[in-house]
C-alpha cells in the first residue's frame, strides 16, 4: 500500500500537474462563489423562486410576491451558466493536457491565461462592462481550451 | 504495454482512489436520475418544450397546448441545475484530493458527507421540504468540497 | 523529475487512456460548438439577454427591441444545457472506466457509441428531426454511461 500510495503522491508532486491542480481549484472556488452571489441578491433583493424560500416572509399574498425574477439575479445566474460552460471544457482537456507531457512554463502560460481570462469575464458580467470586455474574456478562455485540445490530440489520438 | 496497465490498475487499486471512483459515480448517478424524472413529470404532466415532442399528440391546435411549463417541471429542472453546480467542482476538487494523499478515512468522511448531502438536497427540492431543510443540505455539500479544496491548495499549489 | 514526467507520459502512452483522452476530448469540443452557433443566432436572429450586448444598435428603444427571447437560439440553448448534463456525467464516469482496466475494444466500443450518440443528439435537437430521434439518441448516451459506472462499481466499490 505505501508503494501504491507513493505513486500517486508523485502525479501530484509533478510540477505540472501540481499547476493544474492550482489552476483548475481556483476556477472552480470562482465558480461556486457565484452561487453565494446569487443568494446575496435573491435576498436583498427578496427575489425567490421556490414558494417554500418564502415562508418566513409570511403566509399566502403577502410571500407570493417575492416569487418573481430580479435583473440582479438573473444576470448573476447567467455568469453562473457560462462558467459552468466553460469550465467543464477546461477541467476535461486541461486535465489531459497536463498529462500529455507539456513544457511546464507552457502549461503555466495556458492555465494562468484561462484563469486570469475567467476572472475578467466574471467582473466584466456581474458589474457589467461595456462591450466587447466580456466577449473578449469569453473568447481569451475559449481559445486557452482549444490550444489544449489541439495538444492532446496531437499526442494521444486513437480513434 | 502489461507494464503501463499494471500501473493503471495500481491507481485504481489505490484506496483513497477507490472511495472516490465509488462516490463520484453514485452522485453521477444521482444527478442522471434527475433526467429520468424531468421525462416522468414532463410526459404525466404533459408540459413539453419542443415542437417535436407534442407531435404525437396531433396536429396544429390540440398539440400546441402542451407546449408549456409545469411547475414540477421546472423543480426538478432547478434541482438537476443545482446538481450540476455543485456535483462538477467535487468532481475537479474530489479528484485532485484524492490524488493528493489523504488519510483514508478523512477522505471517506469527506465523500460520505458529500454524498449524503446531495441526496439529502434532492429529497429536499422534490417533496419539497420546508426550509432550512434544502439550504442546509446543500451548505454542507459545499463546506465539504472547500475543505477539499483547501487541501488541495495546501498540498500542490504552484502559481 | 525526468522520472515523474516519464510516468506521467505513460498514462496518456497507455492505449485505453489514449482512447478516453480522444473522445473526451472531442465530446468537450462539440458541446463548445454550442456556444458558438448561440453567438451566431443571437447576432443573426439580433436576440440578446444582457442591455450592454445592444449598445451597438444605438440606444434607448431602438436597441430595447434587440432584448428578446427568440426559438432558434433558445432551441440551441436546450441542447447545449443537455450537452452538460450529460457530458459531465460522461467526463467523470468515463474517467474512472478507463482506469478500471477495461478491454482495449470495449473501451473503444463504449466511447465511440457515446461520442456518435451526441453527435446525433446535436443533429436531431437542431434540425430538428422528428421523434423519437432525440429521444433515441439520448437513451443511447445514457445507457453507455451507465454500462460503464457498472464497471468502474464492480471493480472499484468501496463505500
Amino acid at each position: 500500500r505505501s508503494g501504491e500510495m507513493a505513486k500517486l503522491t508523485q502525479l501530484i508532486d509533478n510540477e505540472v500537474f501540481r499547476v493544474y491542480a492550482t489552476y483548475a481549484t481556483i476556477v472552480l472556488l470562482k465558480m461556486m462563489l457565484m452561487s453565494l452571489i446569487t443568494a446575496y441578491f435573491r435576498i436583498t433583493r427578496k427575489a425567490f423562486v421556490n414558494p417554500e424560500d418564502t415562508a418566513s416572509f409570511g403566509k399566502g399574498e403577502s410571500a407570493k410576491k417575492f416569487l418573481r425574477t430580479d435583473p440582479d439575479v438573473e444576470r448573476v445566474r447567467r455568469g453562473h451558466l457560462n462558467d459552468l460552460e466553460n469550465i467543464v471544457p477546461f477541467l476535461g482537456i486541461g486535465l489531459l493536457y497536463a498529462l500529455s507531457g507539456p513544457d511546464l512554463y507552457t502549461a503555466l502560460l495556458h492555465f494562468r491565461i484561462f484563469a486570469g481570462a475567467r476572472i475578467a469575464h466574471t467582473f466584466a458580467y456581474l458589474i457589467p462592462l461595456p462591450q466587447p470586455s466580456r466577449g473578449l474574456s469569453w473568447v481569451v478562455g475559449y481559445a486557452v481550451t482549444i490550444s489544449m485540445a489541439y495538444k492532446v490530440l496531437k499526442t494521444a489520438l486513437y480513434l
